[in-house]
């Protein structure tokens, strides 16, 4: 069996303050508190959720986020198969995979994304915030956003 | 990088097997094993699935499951953004993201439920168990129940 | 409050890399990389995703692969619920529960697959790897398998 030395150890109580924000961002995202959100990222934070529809910098993130609530009565978001690969002591790449069921305030079905999140995750002033969020989409159905990133399925 | 102490460590041997009892109700549920599910309360537990629709005491929560298997033929409850507050060494609070379908054994399209746990989730005899299960509704597609307790969703 | 022994602390280093093989292997899949899932497997692997639909040894798993990712336009796999039970400091058993969206390459509603994972985990020249993956279909619907292995429910 492999020896634990104390950076390991460090390793796996860092990486559970990193799940924490990669399942608060979807717990906000569902209670509609977009201000909890935005505590995530860090201020030169890059978000793009599609082609034309993210942003630079978090004053362009706040943008994005503002009013986003009342487009919906209700979202739900499930996040599993977090994954981590250390970059170095304070930066890591994580990938999540995310359903996302979306209840549309006018009429119509329930919207649903089936997607990957690609981050870069910091550590900063001691906490860890998003540095970068892409989300990538598997496929989708009876969903409003039409322009994908993709996840690059192989052919 | 921040120093391990050796409570912080073990906080997170703790942390699976509190993580260990949610997926352990989600699956006892879909196996239609109540009285697995029943082990994994004290005695003095408070369960809360809708308004009227809970127990309070492990032998009022034991009637609430009575037969509630026969009612589906099949279920499967999927449980993810598992995050953990602690409250003190014995006691943590506990949220869960649940996606939920329900095939009826009556005629009818599957029930869906989006919801999330709060728990409470104590140390006693060295065994972690629920001693508070709450139930919110973030919303439902076909689905029988029809009182929620609401996430609190901001409007 | 039970101490913790570097064993302990080992075992959760090396449940983090049990993990990532069972995320690995949904990610893949998604992403059509069979060639990637095939890595996961010991050479005297098993693995049965149904009655007559499986192989015995990691040739005749390869050709189970071959060609599955062109009967679908995409695959979304959420994997959650994973719990480890260890049987010695080489080997584990894994349970995970698995919701799978399938969208056809021929006309048709997606086929939605509800299941638990039963792995069998090995350690071999210091990686983890999948020796045994049994697929146990809870329920399913639209879906173009049509025998299961059973989850065993109770009645």
């Amino acid at each position: 069996m492999k020896s634990i030395t104390g950076s390991a150890a460090e390793r796996l109580l860092e990486e559970k303050e990193i799940e924490r924000i990669v399942h608060d961002y979807a717990y906000y995202l569902d209670m509609n508190q977009p201000e909890k959100m935005i505590d995530l990222f860090v201020d030169d934070c890059e978000v793009s959720y599609a082609p034309n529809f993210g942003a630079i910098g978090i004053e362009a993130y706040k943008k994005t986020l503002d009013g986003i609530g009342t487009f919906f009565t209700g979202t739900s978001h499930h996040v599993s198969g977090v994954v981590i690969d250390w970059v170095n002591d304070t930066e890591v790449n994580v990938r999540a995979i995310v359903l996302a069921i979306h209840r549309y305030a006018k009429e119509g079905p329930d919207g649903i994304l089936y997607g990957q999140y690609h981050d870069v995750v910091v550590k900063r002033d001691g906490k860890w915030k998003f540095r970068r969020r892409i989300l990538k989409t598997t496929m989708a159905a009876d969903y409003h956003v039409r322009a994908f990133n993709p996840i690059g399925r192989a052919l």
